[in-house]
């Protein structure tokens, strides 16, 4: 069975707004079987949304709408997907009832608009909505003859959620034809794109059975493997047979086996090993910091540390001696250690890390161009250190540093 | 006239991936007059792809397909379009000449898969490639017995914006009614939504001709404004009398009124009162630096400071007394305060700014919930400090208080 998801706003057709619940709508269609041929963004435009409706109907099995259902004389999807399937709304007089109960409870007079959000199709259930007034609708119709599936949800991600996970995964699951699928994601940090998909396409393409995808972002390949079986077993076993072929051709350059993220990676090994990191950064400028942060409980392992953009806080906050800077230059393989080995002994930690470069636009020169990092890692033993030249942008070069910062103490710590 | 975008790519039907170039091809295009009337997206397969195509000429003007012009099987775009415009594909020599020089610039032999790149649509123009090897199209034609603009462009974003730039909006102006638009992007940080709306709705509402648009973030506003006329003076003159009377009704808390961020906006004031700042942060973890840091130039003002995250660093990084955490918690106008000044004085900058909170999910109580965040900023003379109980998750309390030290910034230098 394939799906079309229809969003509805005019907002949507702004430079302003897009879509994100269809990516949770995919997410979750996908894990019952069923493919997303079709994702269709239209205004609140009733004669636009007749046509799109008639036309998502005519070519697949489910149509699930987002959005227009509210109270204003903007939100016309339950008196479009009405026209287009030639089936009356009625007024639900429990729903009138429970909207008059809605807004009392809140000592708010209910204007008449508000009425027609209890107006239903004819033959569709209501979906209870916990987090709003407008309620959702599932209808299982027919459409030139053939059995269709049509769902009506509520625009807002905090409605529509809930209202899908709890009231329309399970109808689903009854009426799709019963396939169990398994998934995995497989996270490499500091690999390019090509070197990766090199190493690992021979052995992906000898799995026809799991569906393999790729995805790059600066400094971070994710390989997401999904298999379909006659058994969840089965399906495990196929992703996981895969998964264990690629772990092994890629080694200690994974990170993840199960989806985490590159600071949680980092997080798990630090409680694991009792080690504490504090972090002295310079043309990351707090994004290492930011990121190691952004993980629930990081106090627990993360101590903190300086954000050292000007020389005179690399001497005040991680002991870089001024002579140092004067002579490799703020950008060198020697600051970086410097600032690793006095950041670590400042905070009493474990592990240091020092990061500096250039992240640009300005500041490059022919021997230190725009994007040449170094991050020193220091653990009282012999500090390491790594030297890239990241190309593109100056937030590619911040993320691409923060990247090898968080990669470095993993691999310490493997 | 009204335009169609069809993003054409089997990975955008996943939950990974969304199409964002319609974003920027709706700019473009508002710009021009031209509203986005839909929005579609759809795989690699030539029948749905064909059917797409036959529905977008057939209810729009101006059909801008992105995707699907590269070298592989999958690549239908060129095929589908052809289809069902009924125009024949005709190789262009020249094209497949490029194509080969192309290669051997690169000492990489070419495949034979790759000519497929130099099919053309019959009367379509070329649309040259400085960015990848798929060159794009430009078609005008009838469907229909309408005449019709079909664009056809790469997928990458890299590829698409310059092209499209370069050689598709003037040849757009020159098709397209014309119009001036003229618009204005105000913004308000630290004001909830509805107040906001509340105040400057009444405002708005009296400027029928300019089109209002109010989109809101955590601690963040924008209006945005747009207006069309005759001439471009008298569209610039309706979004101007506007944006006066909106910034009279909210005064100073309008940070920006040319789109500018709030970091841009804080890094223009300090360099014009010839200021520098230091921040010393707990609770938003490196946030609030590398806010200020993403600015280019950023290291003219801006001089680092410290993430304080365990309560040892906020007395060897900021000099707070233990004696203060320990009578009124690490979470405390005191606390906040003691960083500002103690940052400050150690940065030996201008300003300081301190930044304490929860923010969650756990470490909450009842006297000092997930969310309360205090801010303080230090001048030398009175330090101020703002307390909020920020509602949200993790990421958004610490958006949040954030956007909190950079307002205290700026309004401290108007």
């Amino acid at each position: 069975m394939i799906a079309e998801i229809i969003a509805i706003g005019s907002e949507l057709l702004t430079p302003f707004r897009q879509d994100t619940n269809s990516l949770f709508l995919t997410e979750k269609l996908n894990e019952l079987g069923v493919e997303v041929a079709y994702k269709t963004v239209v205004g609140d435009d009733r004669d636009h949304l007749v046509s799109v409706s008639r036309i998502a109907l005519s070519r697949v099995d489910i149509v699930i709408f987002m959005g227009g259902l509210g109270p204003t004389e903007d939100d016309l999807t339950r008196e479009a997907v009405s026209e287009s399937m030639r089936l009356p709304l009625k007024r639900n007089p429990d729903l009138v009832a429970e909207l008059y109960a809605r807004f009392a409870a809140r000592r708010i007079k209910m204007t008449e608009n508000n009425v027609k959000q209890a107006d239903v199709i004819t033959g569709a259930a209501v979906l209870r909505n916990n987090n709003g007034s407008a309620p959702g609708q599932w209808l299982e119709g027919q459409y030139e003859e053939k059995q269709k599936i049509v769902v009506l949800l509520p625009g807002p991600p905090v409605e529509l959620k809930p209202m899908f996970a709890e009231q329309c995964i399970e109808r689903l699951r009854e009426r799709v034809p019963q396939q169990f699928i398994a998934t995995r994601v497989l996270k490499v940090a500091l690999m390019p794109e090509s070197e990766c998909d090199a190493r690992v396409a021979p052995i992906y393409k000898e799995h026809n059975a799991v569906q393999t995808t790729v995805l790059a972002a600066p400094g971070d390949v994710q390989l997401h493997l999904k298999a379909r079986a006659e058994t969840l077993e089965e399906a495990q076993q196929l992703v996981d047979d895969l998964a264990e072929e690629l772990e092994d051709e890629l080694d200690e350059r994974v990170y993840s086996t199960r989806g985490e993220s590159l600071e949680q990676i980092v997080g798990y090994y630090l409680q694991m090993r009792s080690a504490t990191l504090a972090v002295a950064e310079s043309c990351t400028g707090g994004l290492l910091s930011q990121r190691l942060t952004s993980v629930p409980g990081s106090s627990r392992y993360f101590l903190g540390g300086a954000v050292v953009y000007a020389n005179d806080l690399k001497t005040a906050f991680s002991d870089v001696p001024p002579m140092l800077i004067a002579e490799h230059g703020a950008v060198s393989k020697e600051v970086a250690v410097a600032l690793a080995e006095g950041i670590r002994k400042r905070c009493k930690s474990s592990l240091g890390v020092g990061v500096t470069g250039i992240a640009g636009p300005g500041g490059g020169t022919p021997e230190k161009p725009v994007g040449l990092v170094y991050v020193a890692i220091a653990d009282g033993k012999k500090p390491e250190v790594m030297k890239r030249k990241v190309p593109g942008d100056r937030e590619r070069v911040r993320f691409y540093a923060s990247q090898m910062g968080l990669d470095m103490v993993r691999r310490k710590l493997i």
